[in-house]
């Protein structure tokens, strides 16, 4: 295992946001935002995570023609005038702070994007998400759409890990945090820390999922993934209902022990703080989760080697 | 995906078992099981789970000085005579089983296996145990051994998928459960049922772990992997105190969705069953687990490129 490069304790804080409607300006929801690292840090947090893209309304919800009409939706860099009020309040408060948003880049390119910000108000890691759900098609007859196959394209930077206030962070958006994979990626460049936002609706287009799974499974898999990879993981929903659009609240931090530490009760602004131990993941993976001790890659071939599933492999059981 | 061959509903049950002494007999044992197939029958069941190292007391916790001193623990062929009255009812039920124990190959190989017996009573597939916890060498201070990677090699076979009573069974035991891989590479094969025995010490000899969370991460990650893999899962403790050592029970099956659908109450020899809809396992790999759709095997890499944790990988981000 690589050494841990971390001090002993982090202040974490999540902060989840209520609904942010189409009529709403970037600069109503930034000085949200700088309420929410003020409170943050007023309660000890030096690191804030904010939603999956946290300036604007979950728009892949709604269908358009031309991608070209939605380009407001999308930052053209970070920061911007709009967002430069949050970069100049973190810088102020000494809090460093995750934030999700849509991306298009000088190219044409669009990412469902992240980036890390330190304490001085500077960028210090980007990730683009990978794990896109929904469809890229004009859905007639769903209630609302999940276009982000259409709105944006795979993520090209893979699972990075980022040092910052002497912690390595790792950084992933809403659907990855069902994907084993997105976690081991990070955990085998030592991530301590994981963040990320989501923007869950309540209802799932594509089957009628009794509404309570929404919610449990999303704690599932969070409470699962920080165990297995000795990892903290801090998760920021945006939630209420956009435009009477419902989405889940529940963000929570996790600790490696797999329990939640913190947890949001409204669907609305919150914001949640931990003091997150980092000698107690690394406690996990010099134990049960030492990969270096326990993992077998000659048996895992088939996590890379395949995308679907097929037939199973012969097995020469009988040989001897 | 690879087209489920499953037909639509499967009696499954676990046969939980309480304490097995070192005193106590191949014969006593088999007997014990023997009632609790016949019990699994009566309630609907066509496949049941006994536990890891069925036919003895969990001998890792003892040291020998001399691996040839605990060849008894060890079975010399699969079925065998003390075995063979299981066998024989699962043939006359018209019941399969999933069977840990101990093996030792006529090459003189030690590993932790297991078999996947149809309802003609025959083997029809075999897994050698890959992910092996605890130490090789003896902990002279220490309450109780864990002596897994002394006893037995790492196993040569791999998570393999094997078909019965048509449905897809993928086996695993004990430590895997914890590692995600395990499951991950059973459902890029196909597997629609994960089948797992465990004996889980109460006492964690390597911390001081709170005695909540060895219940806690053991159903956590039994239910985030059926869910994240669309599979269900059955998994059946040995438990109670073997000659005073204690071990966990809480035996389970686990649905698709996450779901605990049903447990043991008692650290005694019992039964539990469900009846397991296959197709529900289907429904979650055709959407939100779909993997030919959403998985990206291109930025999984490290997973099988590194066995322990490394350096953050450069993440070119600021290229554009």
């Amino acid at each position: 295992m690589s050494k841990s490069i971390s001090k002993h304790m982090l202040g974490l804080a999540v902060a989840q946001m209520g609904p942010i409607h189409l009529a709403d300006t970037r600069e109503s929801v930034v000085a949200r935002m700088v309420a929410l690292l003020r409170e943050a840090k007023g309660r000890g947090a030096e690191m804030v995570v904010f939603p999956e893209l946290a300036l604007t309304t979950f728009f892949p919800r709604y269908w358009v023609e031309q991608l070209a009409d939605a380009d407001h939706y999308y930052e053209k860099s970070m920061p911007n005038q709009a967002v430069q009020p949050l970069f100049d309040e973190a810088r102020r408060l000494s809090v460093g702070f995750y934030l999700g948003y849509a991306e298009l880049t000088p190219q044409g390119h669009r990412y469902n994007a992240s980036v890390l910000v330190d304490r001085s108000g500077h960028v210090t890691g980007k990730y683009r998400k990978i794990h896109l759900p929904g469809h890229a098609d004009h859905k007639m007859n769903a209630p609302f759409q999940h276009l982000e196959k259409y709105y944006f394209e795979v993520g090209n930077l893979g699972f990075g890990v980022f040092e910052a206030m002497e912690t390595r962070f790792g950084m992933c958006i809403c659907n990855d945090r069902r994907w084993p994979e997105t976690y081991r990626v990070m955990a085998l460049q030592g991530a301590e820390v994981v963040l990320l936002g989501y923007n869950t609706p309540l209802v799932n287009i594509h089957w009628n999922e009794p509404a309570h799974l929404r919610t449990s499974t999303h704690l599932l898999v969070l409470r699962a993934n920080a165990y297995e990879n000795g990892v903290w993981v801090a998760a920021a929903a945006k939630c209420g209902a956009e435009d009477g659009h419902e989405m889940i609240g529940s963000s929570v931090i996790v600790a490696p022990s797999g329990e939640i530490v913190a947890r949001t009760l409204t669907e609305e602004d919150e914001v949640i703080c931990a003091m997150a131990d980092l000698s107690l993941g690394e406690f996990f993976r010099e134990h049960v989760f030492n990969f270096a001790r326990h993992r077998r890659p000659e048996h895992y071939g088939l996590i890379v080697e395949r995308t679907g599933a097929g037939e199973p492999l012969p097995v020469r059981w009988r040989d001897e």
